[in-house]
């Protein structure tokens, strides 16, 4: 079971909401749409995802991490690198 | 007719292809997938949108932008204002 | 003679500030201080960067590039290349 | 004692390397270089400032909040929240 599983609902119905934005944005391009509109809508977007990621992560720290630090050892430094890693991505991307 | 209009097809490819990868997510959060992978599927996303943010900027730019300083005055003011905007809403999101 | 030239004070004054911010971090660091607060002071640097990039970009558009694109032809098409560029390492960076 | 204390030394050297790239700025625009050459040289400070936050980042969660996590309670849970914050405003700067 993942580390999220008890918000699995409510992270559904999020990202069916970025889907509906991201047909959003096609129907935008489609009408021939100005630029910076579609521009400002694709900023909505970025930052949905945005807080979706980093809602998934603080699940995660709080959940796998936490219990693998908790029985300590090799695990625990092995979920603190992945989580690293996650994190550099997300913030570099 | 907006400036980035003559790759409009290309846009819209693209948009579905960013589309399918919510849809992707979708499947993943509804499997338990591990959140760590899903991190990376998200921030696979955001790359996408942040090219197709990018390319359309940069179409503005050559097109509506570069017109209206060939006009110069007033309109070209607005424009690179509105520009800067935009580009400052993606640089912050 | 670079686009920027007419704020080129409140640039320098902005960067020596920027300078200071940086020097407060080492010492933070130099006296332990908690890592959450360093961390909350290297964004503080980095958004202050930003405001500055985005700043010196606006003033190269609404300069070289409006000239640029007022001559028409091959110059006003490299500006807008140059410009996209350089849009584009800030978005990602 | 904060986590990162091991490394001091090389976070000391590695931030007044870019407290030296920030006079380089100033050098920069008091030479009205190209703007567009100031703007990558801006890049790389904020490339350089971000590196720097994620290892002290990698480091707090492998010492600060791996050991309130092996305590578990209160604690643990103060120490992810406060780390999930500090990741979000990396993020998002």
């Amino acid at each position: 079971m993942a580390g999220y599983s008890n918000n699995k609902d409510r992270h559904l119905q999020r990202l069916r909401r970025i889907e509906g934005q991201v047909r959003g944005l096609q129907r935008m391009v489609d009408e021939d749409k100005y630029c910076i509109d579609v521009l400002t809508q694709v900023s909505a977007v970025t930052r949905a995802l945005q807080s979706f990621s980093l809602e998934l992560l603080d699940e995660h720290m709080a959940g796998c991490v936490v219990e693998a630090a908790a029985k300590g050892g090799r695990e625990a430094d092995d979920k603190v690198r992945e989580a690293s890693e996650a994190i550099a991505r997300l913030v570099r991307s």
